[in-house]
């Protein structure tokens, strides 16, 4: 790999209208995280000297996005087509020299590896002024078209609307992505006029001026699917459709069992174990691990979790963000944890709200258990020892302690520590009325037929 | 548009022995409403003067669930083929003068639009003796083909066992559906015969009939989606799945995030507004309304719900027939609101039952809180004032109110009404018993291992 | 049907590397039940006088998986082709007369009627030495050819990489099963080498070796569904989809309404009723019976559960082992059932936990009911009679009666039995402290605001 320094430029000026969203369109989310910073991971990888990000529309959403990682943005404030959008980052890249890669911030997909060869053939020995990427989509339409030589050598390239029928039939496309020198790029751009029809400046006519100071640019390939772009909502389901589809596969090939893959919705960054059994419907979003051999059951929810071996989650789980369930321990159906950690064959197998509690290991809380972690004001915590037994329908008003090994009756509201190996009641005593139910029930049937 | 009357045929007097169920075919929900309804509220639009629904088997189940509509029945006690159907409505418009439409009950969606059309057809210059609705299925099977010129008149309908290889070739295809003038239509009908293989009365006849007459017929065409028939739970699943589509492609396209639109299911009346984004797994029952930037999580169902603006709504929560969530509210997972008013800002947000119940703005009702709603007789409400606390595991003993700011204690069982910034407790004292668990650990695990 | 004895082997001893699983692989469940258990089920229908199951890796977990089925097992030690694997049954069926049926654990969707046309053509007229199970898949790439005549005497059967052009334009290929006498198959089986360049020894050899001895074999035909093997969790996936999509439609022509088919997944035995209806996301487990006229609301999982007439499930309603829900009973949102009955209109609509119960008809258990069913030592029943009231957020603790008529007021924690027609309370009284709530609120919010 080149070691010379590079830079990257996103397009992220267009606001995308057919979203019809008040929402920036790089900044809708795929596989649960904002398009834009998709790419920025991607080409993050390579350690870019500078990223400049073009804004233009709805720019403060998108630099507020993109502030926390370290990148600069530049604005295009007309939109004038895509060589002007590229020839304003040119003051944020002032004094670089080096490689610069241009990438759009609605074409989220393209992989570390796929820019790392578009720099790599920047630099082959033909020393090409650019390099354009390359695709073939099942139906090309009406794509700008890529003449080339098997070398890959540019001939020419050509919008739709000008070409040939000959140049019409060939099926490499311009995905718009572009590799070039700094110091070309820019010399290159300030040459592009925006004498056409739709009175644009297009970053592609620096290809044929390029060719006609008589340097060649080249084309590198790769497939439809990495460069697909997004206009509309519906492509933007239809992509997060098709990086699903691979997430699982590489999910199964990892050796998970997927029993329903289609129902199964990870995200960006889920790292799922060996052996680990996933049923029909799970959404997983940000932050989640599965350790080896976890089960997640049906109608499950993760979020922000740590699910460690041989753990059964589900179903009907939600584990929300600081859930740590660690080796062997159970939570069941109707079960929300958030911010709390069970310990090692802990269980929590039916209707419990877990919030900002630690639970030891072997612990057993039981149905209807409810951590009251909110005063209105603050959070606060709830520690249950290793071992304890919490009762039924018992309430935990935090912050409060249950000693290791200790029992908690059912009903109980605990607002008060309870000592190791104790057992805690808060229970008034069980009083009967004979035949109460009985007149009850005579009465309101009376009351019933009289309405 | 044509302002003569109208009339509408409906026939539903198959009752679908293919569907093996004891409902009528034509009542089978399609995105959530019988088909029948479907063709009701279609031709609605048109204002009909008159409906005529011809039953047969399953009468009493078809009459009872048009009734509340206004309509028409006719009896078809035998029966003897669509022709013979149709004749069955004369007496029911006896008297009406003016148009009619032919429909099927088990051809559920057919637009008003492509109605509408097939009348103005009947009233072009060229003054057609009838109205055929035509269609290119993509595998014409069976269908019987319907020959014109490419004006549209009909020169011959043959059924398929009767075409000839060249009459096979043609592709419009007859859906059935006819327009007619009510006196044209009842006159050539009394001389179709069932002088055929099956020995039926055949509608498609009177196309025949009048061009013996020297009347010419029309086709218009519409697409094959709109005229599919249902004849079977699978051929049901399937339009109703076709219909689905059509709908989350429409939500999408009016700005609303799907991240897995074959997993949202909407119903008839469904209203999404913009920026709405919508998890997998959401079902969408009949009467629900969800305003602008609300957020429905996975795995949520609603049915009868008002949604407002910027709400958020699971996962895994229920809102049943008359849940209003107002402005900035949430409900969160494993809570059910049923005939219950959130005001703005409230929360409900872990294992709740809201019922029969009006939270005020900004109130919070803590984990597992139970509206006692019911007494085995009757309902009674819980009203909840604004800015109140209830603590968690609260059961509200209806009717009963918490004033405004009050606070509940966790556990309390409610059934005096709490005043305004009061504090309710409901709560025996805690008592412990130190060292208990620890003996009552080595009794049962002594009693344990002698089994 | 021949009468003559029959034996089975199944082929297991490839633990199937590309699983990744340190189950193995014909333990996967497929349909809720390990791939290998299918087969047992569908040869078992034949009676088979012996089924020796060939184990290699992983030995240990198929004999457990076997043992409870009367099965015998041989050890392939050494994995050197199916021919050599079929030579290690030899001894298992020392003494066995009769027809063997040759199987494959990882190809486990073949049925009972195929098994059988195999062994009624191995007794045909022209009694074939053996019988090959042939099938012609969309896409017969490197299958092993059949080449054989009309009447279905095989010519030859070549390997795809020795196979001329010609060979290779043949579509029927070896599904690799193969019905043979005894007699014949293990005498062929000592012929057969392992000359070839895997260094294999190849169980289709013996069809050649048969014909060099003037006995001729035949090929059977099957669809190439049936003998679809697993070699992966996605081809695991791919079959699991397949088996669903069959018996989806299977539920829909028996009479059973599936809004979104796609979204049920059925076990191997579910059972489902007429005018059944089943909403989007269902799971059924294995050991589920649903009669006529239930509705199962969307996102349910049910297992091990009779569900009876006319009976309402969820929505998100879980029904574990042994949970029997009487005619016309209601179990609701958030519900789980487990080792408990539910009689005749017998309610439990929100929230709660019924474990090793059981209600009376016409009870009705309030929301938020827990059963107190473990003690962490040993399991208690909760009985509830007829016509029973519990009131919300109430806990049983096991073991404990309700009588029938009885009321328990809501949150009690119930301890001793409640006699029938009593009412129960558990309840201290209800205090209030005005102005409390607004003073905390004052003194919390000066704290917030001065952190």
């Amino acid at each position: 790999m080149t070691t010379r320094p590079l830079a990257a430029i996103i397009l992220a000026a267009g606001k995308g209208t057919r979203m019809k969203s008040d929402r920036h369109k790089v900044l809708h989310p795929l596989a649960g995280r904002p398009m834009l910073l998709h790419l920025l991971a991607s080409v993050g990888e390579l350690s870019p000297e500078r990223t400049v990000v073009v804004t233009g529309a709805g720019r403060e959403q998108v630099e507020a996005a993109v502030s926390p990682h370290g990148v600069l943005t530049a604005l295009q404030a007309e939109q004038l087509g895509t060589g002007h959008a590229v020839a304003q980052a040119r003051e944020a890249l002032d004094g670089f020299s080096g490689d610069v890669l241009v990438l759009y911030g609605d074409v989220p997909l393209v992989t570390t590896d796929t820019m790392r060869r578009m720099i790599e053939r920047l630099h082959a020995d033909d020393a090409p002024a650019t390099v354009v990427l390359g695709f073939r989509p099942a139906d090309p339409g009406a794509y700008g078209r890529v003449i080339a030589d098997a070398s890959g050598r540019i001939d020419r390239m050509v919008e739709w609307k000008d070409a040939t029928p000959d140049e019409r039939a060939e099926t490499l496309c311009n995905s718009g992505l572009m590799a070039a020198r700094a110091e070309d790029l820019f010399a290159l751009l300030t040459r592009v006029t925006n004498d056409n029809a739709a009175g644009e400046f297009y970053l592609p006519d620096v290809v044929m001026l390029a060719a006609k100071d008589g340097r060649a640019s080249a084309v590198i390939e790769t497939g439809a699917d990495e460069v697909t772009g997004v206009n509309s909502r519906g492509e933007l389901a239809a992509l997060e459709g098709q990086w699903q589809q691979v997430r699982r596969a590489r999910a199964m090939a990892d050796g998970a069992t997927l029993v329903a893959p289609d129902t199964v919705w990870f995200s960006h960054d889920t790292v799922i174990g060996r052996d680990v059994t996933i049923e029909p419907n799970v959404v997983f979003g940000p932050g989640v691990s599965v350790a080896d051999g976890a089960t997640i059951h049906a109608f499950s929810h993760l979020e922000g979790a740590r699910v460690g071996e041989g753990v059964s989650v589900g179903p009907y789980a939600r584990l929300r963000p600081g859930a740590v369930l660690e080796r062997g321990s159970r939570v069941g159906n109707f079960v929300e944890v958030k911010n709390a950690t069970l310990g090692e064959r802990a269980k929590a197998n039916h209707l419990t709200y877990l919030g900002d509690a630690s639970v030891g290991p072997g612990a057993n809380i039981g149905a209807g258990t409810i951590t009251c972690n909110y005063d209105g004001f603050f959070k606060y915590r709830t520690q249950i020892g290793a071992g304890a037994f919490v009762g039924s329908n018992s309430a935990l008003v935090a912050p409060v302690t249950i000693g290791a090994g200790a029992i908690v009756g059912a009903g109980a509201v605990v607002t008060q520590d309870v000592e190791a190996d104790a057992l805690a009641l808060v229970r008034p005593p069980q009083t009967a009325r004979a035949g109460w139910a009985a007149r009850f029930r005579a009465t309101m049937a009376a009351r019933k037929a009289a309405k």
